[in-house]
This record gives structure tokens, C-alpha cells and sequence, in this order.
């Protein structure tokens, strides 16, 4: 899925940037600890898709902003959003992300919680960078809103939940960072405040249909593509949004319960639960919840001129939906 | 030591003031999980001196800065502080800090990592309230610097080390965060840059004489007075300035290497070496140490008209070095 997004159209306007981008993530401020550049290198070379500092570099591109300080914003969002993997990683005790040892798999828990703190940092320093006291309170703010959330999750007691605690919790966990990346880049641009609300919105659109499609793809994808095993939410007992339209639709199945209340699952199971939600209208549910938000963000953008940014960015939130297809 | 610190008369200028950064750090915004105020309550009234907000209200006072903003810089300083000590706690597994519960004994590491980051989040929040880029730079460049000082000692081995060495720990350990409480008031207040600099070397001595004084009373002071059991430092394996100074006038002297080098102590060796420390001239040096970084403040602090806060920093700065006797 990466290599594919990174050929995508979308992200030719803004290779260069995408590129500068990186390379002011490992900026290395002298005095600091040798080990933590090569944990800082290792967790940049993980790749990811850059999907988030893409996000703000088109926004702010589409508004006018100054396109150095988009370059910061960008690291600096995704420096912020590679710190909270770090500590979720050390949380989950996840061994792998996107088929990349973790930190968390070779260093000590405590060298892992000081790395993702030194991460903070950078990303602070880089936030301040900006030299807009708006975009460091917005940065402040999505932190406390991810942090809040999982810690939420982590007390919230197995089992089934409802679509808005579902919603509430990929607001925290996915749409608030896309949210600070198209509003730090509405402030960093000359326009007015009314025009930094439908940045806001639109970025809040995207994020919440990038983990919709996600969590589809946990059930839809084969394990090649997606890079963990299927359904690897409800191994761990989330239950996430095609589960939650299945349930309603089958308030008493006594599979899924049996699956999300038992402290070990059977993969007998899981299996047949994975069967009968594949097979239900639960998917298209869900996808139909994803379009829902995509075409909100495209009506966002079209209060915009025609502009490549724009046109880049419709692309973005196209492909969002389709790369389930 | 926590009581006596509270009576003395430097702090008289600012009660108030500190009950209005006491109240700031507990605000509380909506929609953040209720256990996280719980967390935040209980990490807060776990007291400490609040030298720091003293030290930036005080500063700042002298330079004539807002002192509503100094509020709101002295809350995030000490959140700053408090979300430090949350991940010092859970990497070295203590389960006591000045005689209270840390959250690590109770919570889990996962909800304490989370609660330390949220704490990061609402220093991070905080500090860009005061509406300064350069203070929230100041912040970020602190917690890099303290982290990056704690990865170090994590990753030295056991075993004495240079006074040179020693200097740099504690920098990064508590005299980075005495620096940002004065630098960032100066930034806050009408003065020039060369007072900024000046400030934030007052702060850089303050705190370095603060630990080595802390680091003399692991040595000199009573289990009750001090809070924890004589020597906890060389327990731990972590050379001080007293036992650095020793091993320089002792050389060959088998005890104390023989002490770090050991995977356990004895406790009648650590016995003898305390009290070989203690008649040794070592105590001495380091307080002439600590006294040195002392004078240096004082002559930074009559650079400046007379003033209830100049006279109460001096107060503070004696009160650090006479607190031993």
C-alpha cells in the first residue's frame, strides 16, 4: 500500500517539498545523545506514508502560505505523530509496525518512553518554529485530545461500544492529528478566520474516513497488503465500526459477544465472525460512513479556486476511499 | 525541608501568586477522560517546594513583566517539571517520591507513560498561552535537553565518573529547568537581550548550586530530614560530586570503585564509604562548589536596582546553600 500511495498523482506537486520535509525531521541539534539520532533514524526510515505533512503542505500550498514554514509544519506534525506510535508501541508491547521492528523490540520500555520524549520535543521545537503561537496551542491541543483518548480506551472495559464512543475515539486517535494539519496550515496562510474553520472541517473529514477505510481494510485486506493479520482489532478485543454496524444488525448473535467477553478468542471463531461481517452489509456501511466524509471534504475544496494544491488534495481524499477497492 | 522552605520569607512576596499558579495547574478543560484529572490532582498534591514558579514569578517580577503572565509561566514550568518526574518515576520503578505514592506504584506503566505524556500535553498547552514564541522554544529545547541528559546516564555504564561529566548531568537534570524559569521570564519582561542572557545564567547557577547542595544532603542529611535513605544515590550506582572529589584525593582507595563495580552492594561497605566521605574534605569542596555558582548569582542579582524581588532572589539563592546546615 505504501509503495502504491507513493506513486500516486497527488504527491507530484509536493515531492520536492515531501523530500525537504525529511529532511528537516533529522535536523541534529548538537549536544544531544548519539543514541537518539540512530533511534530517531530508525523510526523515520519505518517510512509511513507521509500522508499528514502531505495533507499540510497542499493546504497550506491551496491557502498561500509561505512554503518554507509549510516545510517545518509538516515535520513538525509528523515528528509529533511518530512520538505517539513510539509510546503506543511501548503500550501495546507491539513488537512491529508496518513490518519494522519497533523500538520498543530491541530498546528497554525506559529507553523507549525517553525516545518518544525526545521526539516530543523535537516536534515542539520544530511547532515553535513556525513562530506562531496559534499552531503551538493547536499542537498542544491535539496531543492532550490523543493522549486523552487512550487512555479512555485503555479504561474503557472490553466489549461492545457505541458508534459515537467509536467516532470519539478515531477523532482522538486519527482525525485530530489530519485536523491540526489542515488548520496549522489555514493559519499559516493569509486568510480569515471562517476560512481556517472549513480547513479545519475538511481535515477533520479526511482523518475520519482514513480510519474508517482502515478499519475496513482490517477485515477486507489480505494480510500481504495490509501488513498485519486480519482483524488484528478484534484479536486485541476493538471493536471498530464494521463490527458495531454488524452487531446492530445482529443485536443477538451470540458469536461476537461470545469473541469480544472471552479472555481468550478461538481463531475457529474469529474466523466465522470475519466471515459472517465480510458478508453482511456491514462493510458497505461502513464505506458508505467513509464517502460520507470524503464528499464533505470535497465540498470544502470546491469553495476553493481551481488550483493543482486543490486538485491534489481531491486526489488525496479520491484515493482515500478507493484504496479499499 | 519541604515545611521549612514554605516558612521562609522569600516567599512571602508571592503567596498569592503561587496559589494562582497552583490553581492554574489544576485547571481542567472538557472532554479529557476524568482519570486523568484524578492523576494530574494527585501528582499535584504531592507538593514539592514549587522552587521553580518561585524562582520565575520572582525573576520575572524584578523585570517588570506581567504578572498575570508569569501565572501562567510558573504553572507551565512546574507541569513541565511534574511530567518529568512521572517518566523518571516509571523508568526507575520508584514507587515513593517525597514520601508520597508515585502513579507508578498504582497505575499501570502504560497509563503512566500516557499520563506523563498528558502532562507534557498541558505544560506544552500552557506555556504557548503565555504568547511567546521564544518561551514556548525555550520549553521545547528544555525537555530535549533534559532528555537527552537522562539517556546518557541511562546508557553510561556504572562507575565513577569525571567532575566534567557530573556538571553536564546535572545541568540537564535540574539546573536546564531553573535556566528556562528565569530566561523565559526575562523574555517576558520590557528588557534588553543582554538581561535575558544575564537571567538565564543566574537560573544556570541557581539550579546547579540547588543539586549539588541536594546531592551533599544524599551524603550529610537524616533519613527523616531528606526524605529517603542516606547515600540512595551510590545505591544506585550514581556518583555524585562528594564522591567524586573523594575518589580524586583517594585514588587507590578499594572501597568505593569495589562499591560501583559490584552488581550488589554490601551494606557495611557502602557503610564505610559514607562515612570515609563524610570526614573527607569532599563535603566541603562541594559545597565551596555550590557556594561559587552562589556568589555567581548574587553578582548577576546587583546588576539590578533594589526591589522586594531582587531581595527575596537573594534570599532564595543563601537560603540554597544554608539549607545543609
Amino acid at each position: 500500500m505504501s509503495n502504491r500511495l507513493n506513486r500516486v498523482n497527488f504527491l507530484i506537486p509536493i515531492q520536492n517539498r515531501i523530500q525537504l520535509v525529511e529532511d528537516k525531521m533529522r535536523e541534529q541539534p548538537d549536544g544531544h545523545h548519539p543514541d537518539l539520532f540512530m533511534a530517531l533514524e530508525h523510526l523515520l526510515s519505518s517510512g509511513g506514508k507521509r500522508v499528514r505533512p502531505a495533507v499540510a503542505l497542499l493546504t497550506g500550498g491551496m491557502y498561500g502560505a509561505d512554503p518554507d514554514r509549510l516545510v517545518i509544519l509538516g515535520a513538525a506534525i509528523e515528528l509529533l505523530h511518530t512520538a505517539t506510535l513510539v509510546h503506543d508501541d511501548l503500550i501495546d508491547g507491539a513488537l512491529f509496525r508496518r513490518g519494522i521492528a519497533t523500538l520498543n523490540a530491541s530498546w528497554s520500555p525506559a529507553a523507549t518512553v525517553l525516545t518518544g520524549d525526545y521526539v516530543f520535543a523535537r516536534a515542539a521545537k520544530m511547532a515553535a518554529e513556525t513562530d506562531s503561537v496559534e499552531v503551538m496551542q493547536l499542537f498542544a491541543d491535539t496531543l492532550a485530545t490523543i493522549v486523552s483518548g487512550e487512555l479512555t480506551q485503555m479504561f474503557t472495559s472490553r466489549g461492545l461500544i457505541s458508534r459515537e464512543d467509536y467516532y470519539q475515539r478515531i477523532y482522538a486517535k486519527t482525525a485530530s492529528m489530519f485536523e491540526l494539519a489542515t488548520a496549522a496550515s489555514a493559519v499559516l496562510s493569509p486568510v480569515d478566520e471562517g476560512t481556517v474553520r472549513v480547513a479545519k472541517q475538511m481535515g477533520n473529514d479526511i482523518g475520519m474516513a482514513f480510519q474508517i477505510v482502515d478499519d475496513v481494510l482490517d477485515f477486507t485486506g489480505e494480510q500481504a497488503t495490509v501488513g498485519k493479520p486480519v482483524a488484528s482489532d478484534l484479536r486485541q478485543g476493538l471493536v471498530t465500526l464494521p463490527a458495531i454496524y454488524y452487531s446492530e444488525a445482529h443485536p443477538s448473535d451470540p458469536e461476537l459477544s461470545a469473541l469480544l467477553n472471552s479472555q481468550y478468542y478461538s481463531e475457529e471463531r474469529l474466523d466465522r465472525v470475519v466471515r459472517e461481517i465480510r458478508k453482511s452489509g456491514a462493510i458497505e456501511q461502513s464505506m458508505d460512513e467513509a464517502r460520507h466524509y470524503i464528499n464533505s471534504a470535497l465540498e470544502s475544496l470546491r469553495l476553493q479556486p481551481e488550483c493543482t494544491e486543490r486538485f491534489a488534495l481531491e486526489e488525496l481524499a479520491q484515493y482515500i476511499v478507493e484504496r479499499s477497492l
